[in-house]
């Protein structure tokens, strides 16, 4: 953890690079600090994946409609500042990167954050040695 | 919000039509009202998205089984009657859908509608002035 | 239910069979036993699904990481040892299937198990019928 996951309507797949943006994603979450100005995510549980769906509906599908959902899953515990704080950042990212299609076409975007509230949790993991400023940093 | 996700086995896809499916299932969130007789969701909300599997196993593997999982999110706080009319009104909906492939093969089907309690919501939508009833939905 | 939902980075298709380890992990959830010695999930109900993201961003992404997040729901209820019993087995068995990857690339394995708290939840199915030991279950 933390992780990130986007749904998406697969008519947008020709109209930007999806791979761009979960890069820009998982740079923001990198970036973001928290209360005390430490990194609020270890590089090495960061990651970004996005999944166009392979059939969708939207609205009354009366249009070519295009719908964007990316949800974060992080570890249950951090502060509302600090879940606002990257959500705020995400958000903003999503919004600059979809800029250019928002004002040729219909979409949607919503971004949610959810906090883990799992029974059973274990990592196996060689990434996390890799990144030695984010020993110690909660996943 | 809200969104449902229909993630299922590849081996349906040649016998049934999942956009078909994505279709129908909107217009039974569409056309779902609540104790008040207002639409539940709101048109621009409105999303189905489908993922067959690339790699799946069901049951112990011995026939070729199929499984569909329906899984709606939608906002924290409406009512268990709503509740009720929402998910009994998609699972009508995937029945009738899904009758003619059950007579011919061993198929799963299971609906869950879970109610969201993200830490951070946010929305850059074009799509709701779309749909002037709709204002003033909760999403 | 249960159903057991692998997202995972597409660099590790060309490099181990995922459809081998949802077999694997599908029998995993098969032979596991309660406290008292009954199996934990019903034979109909077990199913694993795999999904290659189609864009992914991992970590600082100055190298070729891998990722994999299984995540398992169940219904709401089991006893805390039972979680541990059926988490432990699942990552043992994700972890010998992914040692050979795990000694020649960078790669992440994340398992977590969620307890479903949904608020509707509907079953159409031809599947239990078919193993009658699994009858009584819960699922």
């Amino acid at each position: 953890m933390p992780h990130l996951v986007v749904l998406y309507t697969p008519n947008l797949d020709p109209e930007t690079n999806m791979t761009v943006l979960c890069r820009a994603l998982a740079d923001t979450m990198l970036q973001t600090h928290d209360d005390d100005g430490k990194p609020v995510f270890p590089t090495g549980g960061t990651r970004v994946l996005a999944y166009p769906a392979a059939h969708f509906a939207v609205a009354d599908g009366k249009a070519d409609y295009a719908f964007v959902y990316l949800n974060m899953r992080m570890a249950h515990g951090r502060s509302a500042s600090t879940h606002k704080r990257v959500g705020d950042a995400l958000l903003m990212c999503a919004k600059a990167h979809f800029q250019p299609v928002f004002k040729e076409r219909h979409i949607g975007i919503t971004l949610q954050i959810d906090e883990g509230h799992e029974v059973f949790d274990a990592k196996h993991s060689n990434l996390h040695p890799l990144f030695q400023a984010s020993i110690g940093a909660p996943s």
